[in-house]
């Protein structure tokens, strides 16, 4: 955190993206609490925040090493200090001179693959260069994304390609994404164990055939909220969790109340026949995220607030262009009292507004206010690129 | 343009934002010529690119002054060297003091406002700091957004208010953002005429009170494109035509080998069984802009093209994770050959993806590589922020 005095929230300029610093403290503790009694390590996704300072509070609460969806995340995070990262993307060809170069610096960098061309490739790569990559395989075990199937024969293949190959085959990785789709508990707890189940079989099919595999990585924020038992399991991932948003809340792993991140805006003008009130937040300050479109409940651009956090109920972003926000009642919330937007929302007003997705949000943005107790206590840095 | 010997792109990092220059050129003429052949001035929105190479470009080829979306891109093209800047969004008291600095630096920075208290805020504050700030009055001509309908009665009430408030009332702009939603030349011809008539309208009405209005302004790049006739318009605005669009390939305006704007990508493995291309461009690489999926030829997160730009018809991103795109035949773009995807995409292999919104994609990148003849000749720096 930089040295700031503290700055009320009027005095900020808008649009700003906020951090709320107690909920963030509290989703933090949440997660790890809960891994420390799963028994299993937990190395946070650092691709959500992008931000050393949000960083530096997982590993302060018991985080140990991190994840990362980039190699510039890498090289960001190891300049600050961190040296035990996994970039959980597929390395291509073209990416390993610089993954070559982070580890020759000292970073223990870890990577992934599900297929042998790759394998092949890496190892090739590792050997010209004289470097034992250190590689995880990755496993699909919800038809999601990426990943090689448990009982695939392929599997093996590239087990073999990489340690036979002289790298370092350091264990199985798998993500079930498609949690982010479900909504019940009952759900999200068979997902979790279908996850946590399928990657443990990658690992016992690698292990039978004479392969190592020390590490068993799951995770995303659902399913790591709502696994009973992690048996087999060494690690789990998860990033959203830390600001959490409107789509983890439609998945039904946080309130409102736990949502982190917002984004400050200011009311600039109103269609008052429409019940419009129009503010500085669009989709450049939102993102274009629509993520809770095909949920239970859709909040448009996002979820409005009072400046102070307070959920005003109903009221959402009906529609963003890249810089005016369009604020109404939603569909469904009673219709509009023509001449109350304007009351309500008078020009100059300060509101906040809940994103459908963290992630999403956070990238439109090169640096965070945290906030504590209505006031701005530090400024963060953020990274973006690749 | 950094000094920059030429790179092939087979040595450029993915994702990588690319601006095809040939294109970029043909859409600056076309645009200026129209507007020459109209006899209005153009002013084109630096929004979609923020980048001063390209707004070089558009100066060059005759532009006069820009428009902006932020105080952020008027003090970054001020310090390039433009002092001509309309700033097209609502302006509210806390940021009149940027406005001001901005102004007391020799910027001659124009401001808007669509209601009766920002109107008085922006006299009041005007008066206090004894500057003549220059305000445009915004008219919505299409119900579309902000704006004052021409013949309302608020619209002398804020004219009066900034000229007898002593500030310089400098005329009138629109935005007929509607057009977005038309796709035939028919109904943009026509919108272009409402928009032009009900802009000038405004002004004849401001006139006709005894208050000034030299500025009749409208403009977006489809009825830029559609207008045939601008009598009584003094200035055009439009912004996205430098690059173009699926959006606006759906709209009738361009062609997809107009587009000038794309990402390029990497093969980073599959899903055969499905069909699936899995490339390193997800949604951090396109954005989450999914404007063609109400359009009548949805290209999911993107229409897929060889390295060359070639359109490799039929393929799309048909989805999008962080860092994870995927690529596949569209829905209805026939059945894919199983095994034959992994064969026409390999690992490792170059693609070009053209973006559903130029405006969104470029928000998501610090630079653009500058192309041409199939090598990068140049990296433009690119601002974001507020």
């Amino acid at each position: 955190m930089q040295e700031a005095s503290t700055i009320p929230l009027s005095q900020v300029d808008t649009p700003a993206a906020l951090i709320e610093l107690p909920r963030m403290r509290r989703n933090i503790a949440r997660m790890q609490e809960r891994m420390n009694a799963l028994g299993v390590r937990f190395r946070p996704h650092a691709k959500t925040a992008k931000c050393p300072a949000v960083t530096d509070a997982q590993i302060a609460a018991g985080a140990q090493g991190i994840t990362v969806s980039t190699l510039k995340e890498a090289a960001e995070f190891f300049a600050h200090g961190i040296t035990d990262i996994l970039y959980a993307v597929g390395t291509v060809p073209h990416k390993l001179p610089q993954v070559l170069a982070l580890r020759r610096q000292g970073c223990n960098l870890k990577i992934i693959t599900d297929n042998l061309a790759a394998a092949q490739a890496i190892a090739a790569f590792g050997r010209e260069h004289g470097e034992v990559f250190e590689v995880l395989i990755e496993v699909d075990t919800d038809g999601h994304r990426s990943g090689i199937r448990p009982d695939e024969a392929t599997l093996i293949d590239v087990g073999r390609a990489l340690h036979e190959g002289g790298m370092r085959l350091a264990g199985v990785l798998t993500h079930a994404g498609g949690s982010y789709d479900l909504n019940t508990p009952e759900a999200l707890t068979a997902l979790a164990e279908q996850e946590r189940a399928g990657c443990v079989r990658a690992a016992e099919r690698l292990r039978a055939a004479g392969l190592p595999c020390a590490v068993v990585s799951v995770g995303s924020t659902p399913t790591a909220l709502s696994a009973r038992d992690l048996t087999g399991v060494t690690e789990v991932r998860a990033g959203v969790y830390v600001f959490f948003d409107l789509v983890m809340h439609n998945v039904g792993v946080c309130s409102t109340d736990d949502i982190a991140l917002s984004v400050l805006t200011t009311v600039i003008g109103h269609q008052v026949d429409k019940g419009w009130a129009i503010v500085d937040a669009g989709w450049m300050a939102m993102s274009r995220d629509r993520g809770t479109q095909k949920q239970s409940h859709d909040y448009g651009y996002g979820q409005v607030c009072d400046v102070d956090g307070t959920v005003l109920e109903g009221y959402v972003l009906s529609g963003a262009n890249q810089e005016h926000g369009i604020l109404s009642l939603a569909a469904g919330s009673g219709s509009a009292d023509a001449g109350d937007i304007a009351q309500r929302f008078p020009v100059g007003r300060q509101l906040r507004i809940l994103p459908n997705h963290a992630c999403a949000t956070g990238a439109q943005y090169g640096e965070y206010r945290a906030v504590e107790g209505g006031v701005v206590v530090g400024e963060w840095g953020r990274f973006g690129g690749w």
